[in-house]
Parts: C-alpha cells; structure tokens; sequence
C-alpha cells in the first residue's frame, strides 16, 4: 500500500507521518517512510539543485521539470521496488504538493503539472491523508520550526490561505482516494485518528 | 538566427561551430556561440548531474526528462534573449542529439523525446548543419581526444553506423531545416562548405 501525506506548511505532515511509520511497524508491517521532493539518492540531489541557491535560479517551468525527474528516480528506485516487495510506503508529499505549490503559486502551471504527471509518473498514491488546519496556525508551526530551506515558505497568511483551500478541492474531485483529517487537535489525537483512517482503508 | 550542428561523435560539430563563430564575427555578426547539454549555469550543473558518476545511476526516462529541463534553462536564460537581440545564435549539438542518443541508443524513447519537446521546448533551429562522415573514422577520431565525459561515448563501431543513418533519417524528415555537409574532408574544406551554406541559408 503506498500512502501519501499532504497539506499546508506547518500542518504536521512530517510529525505524523513518522507516527504512523512507528505506529504499523509495532503492527508488524514492514514500512518505508521517505519524503520528496526526494527520497532517493537521485532524487536529493535533484531537491538540492532546486531548493537551494537564489529563488530565481529556475523558472517555473523548469522546476516542474526537475520536481517531474526527481519524482520519476524517486519511484523507480523506491516506491514501486519497495511495494513489489509488499512494503507500506508512506511518503510524506507526493504529486498533490507539486500541484499546489508549482500549480498554484506560481502562475497556472496546474495544467503542465498533470500533463507530465500522466506522462512520466502515471501512478497516484492508494491513499492520500490530507492534514486540514487553520492555515494561521500551520504558518506560526512552520516559522517556529525554522529550516535552511525557506524558498517555499516565504508566503505569508494568504498564500497559505489558498493552498488550503486548492488543498480541500484536491480532496473534493478525488474523493476516493483521499481522507481529510482535522490537524487542529493534539498530535497524539491526530494520530490515532490517522491510524483508524489507514486502518479501514487497509480493509 | 538559430543555428545547430549536429552528427556523430567526433564528426567535427564542436570545430566547426567555433569556426563558423569566428567567420561570421569577422563578418560583423554578433555571435553567441554555445552547446549542449549545458550551455548556461543552471544547465551546466544539470549536465554535471546526468553526466558524472555510475552510467546507471538514471534511468532513460530521467535522463530524458533532465536533459529537458536543461534545454529549457538554456532556451529562456540563454538563446532566446539572443536571438530578441538580434544575435546569431551557434548551438553545438541541440534537441536532435537528444532524439538520436536517448532515443536511438536505450530502447524506443523517441516518441517520449518527442513528446516533451513539444510540450516544454517547442522551437527548433532554423538551421541544423548536420556534419554527416564515415562511422570508423568518427569513432577513432573521438577516442582519439580523450576527454572524461565518456558515458556516452562508449559505443562502439555498431552503434556510431546506426546513429549516422539516423541522424541522416532525421535530416530526410526534417529537409527544410537540415544541411547534410561532408565532414570527411580537411577541417578548413569543410568550415568554407559550412559557411557558404549558412550564407545562401541567411539570405
Ligand atoms: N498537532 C500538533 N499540535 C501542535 N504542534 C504540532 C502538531 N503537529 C505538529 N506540530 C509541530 O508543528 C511543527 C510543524 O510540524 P511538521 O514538521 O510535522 O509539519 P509539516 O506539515 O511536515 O511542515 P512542512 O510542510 O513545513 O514540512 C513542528 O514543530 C511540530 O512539532
Ligand atoms: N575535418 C577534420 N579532419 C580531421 N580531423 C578533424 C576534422 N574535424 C575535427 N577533427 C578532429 O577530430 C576530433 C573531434 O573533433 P570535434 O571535437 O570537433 O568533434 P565533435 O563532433 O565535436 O565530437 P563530439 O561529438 O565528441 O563532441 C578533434 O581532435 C578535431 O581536431
Ligand atoms: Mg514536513
Ligand atoms: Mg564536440
């Protein structure tokens, strides 16, 4: 089963992510829990030529190009091997970020994202748990947080905001796959109810 | 105008290409002279990245959509600004090489190159020279520089015949925009050949 995590800065994608990872292998399930932009050694290098340097370096178009490469290594070399051999993968981001961030903030580039979604990548999660919070909130979590890579968090309330809700009508066309969570509570609290959600689904 | 050559390792492409830069600078012209992969600095360190390290460290797939990526920096920071400002821009190797090496070499990518050309880079050349000689002396002559680049040199006398038939395939496709020149002939013969072709192509 290959499980995804999304949604805001700061929503505790990363924190429960982990939790759930800890939470299937005390089940008894082999798990692999990876992250993009990512994942694979090829693919980290891909994330650091993006991420770091002068915001500017790339345009977005070339950005979703290299985002599209690192996604490509990222499942040849990880996911599908690790699935093939009957692994939960649990993947922290996936595709629905790069349709967000690239396909929301910077122009409406949502239209080439899915394109070479369908060309390069073909495959969507089984799962998708979407982390809702306020989107205040979540911006005050991530700025408390800190982090080298800032690039894609100088956004401020509104772009959060938007996200947010681009988020929520991601999970509205695609229904079957995706699973809302309330990210506003106590993360042990989040955390079971993420659990109970993989849990049925697994059934 | 935007000019390529193009041909077979070791055909002349990048001797050629600095003779004409010259010739046509001597003539007045301002020149841009470049190559590909790379040719600018975020497309420089996309080549460092397909072309360094283990030769299986990226699928054909990832390679392809890299050089993509590379392609498209290289378009909008470097060859389209020149071309706005009246520049004849050189291109040692471009999108053809791409379509030749991935697409001949490992397995039927061609179509995929194909496709995201169009898609990501949607401009050709309005001229290609196509450096067209004899596989064998090809070979030998490249072998014969050396150079630390050799993931995509280590071909053989098979594989050189079959690009060189390809390369002139493209051309027959492409007539318009192709010149096929005969690159077994000393290097001054060819250059006078190169540049009275470009000449009667210009006007
Ligand atoms: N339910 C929660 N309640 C309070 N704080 C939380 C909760 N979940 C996570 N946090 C804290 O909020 C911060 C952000 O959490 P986390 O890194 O998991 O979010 P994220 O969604 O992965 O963020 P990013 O998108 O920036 O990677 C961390 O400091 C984390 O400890
Ligand atoms: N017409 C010629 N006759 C003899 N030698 C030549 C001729 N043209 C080029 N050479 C020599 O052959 C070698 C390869 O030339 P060059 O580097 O220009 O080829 P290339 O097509 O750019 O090769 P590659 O595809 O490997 O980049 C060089 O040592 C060059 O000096
Ligand atoms: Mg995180
Ligand atoms: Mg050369």
């Amino acid at each position: 089963m290959f499980l995804s995590f999304e949604g805001i800065d700061g929503s505790g994608k990363s924190t429960q992510a982990r939790l759930l990872a800890d939470s299937l292998r005390e089940s008894g399930q082999e798990v692999v829990l990876t992250r993009e932009p990512g994942g694979s050694p090829g693919a980290e290098e891909i994330r650091r030529l993006v991420l770091e340097g002068d915001p500017d370096r790339w345009s977005a178009e070339t950005e979703i190009l290299l985002f599209t490469a690192a996604r490509r290594d990222h499942m040849e070399r990880l996911i599908l091997p690790a699935l093939a051999e009957g692994k939960v993968v649990i993947c922290d981001r996936f595709a629905d970020s790069t349709r967000m961030y690239q396909g929301l903030s910077r122009g409406d580039l949502r239209a080439l994202v899915d394109t070479l979604h369908d060309l390069m990548i073909g495959r969507e999660p089984d799962l998708t748990v979407l982390i809702d919070m306020d989107p205040d909130t979540g911006l005050a979590r991530a700025i408390g947080r800190g982090g080298a890579e800032a690039r894609f968090e100088e956004f401020g309330p509104d772009l959060q905001r938007r996200m947010r809700d681009g988020f929520l009508a991601l999970a509205q066309d695609n229904a079957a796959r995706f699973r809302v969570i309330d990210g506003n509570r106590p993360v042990d609290t989040v955390a079971s109810d993420v659990r109970a959600t993989v849990d049925s689904a697994l059934r």
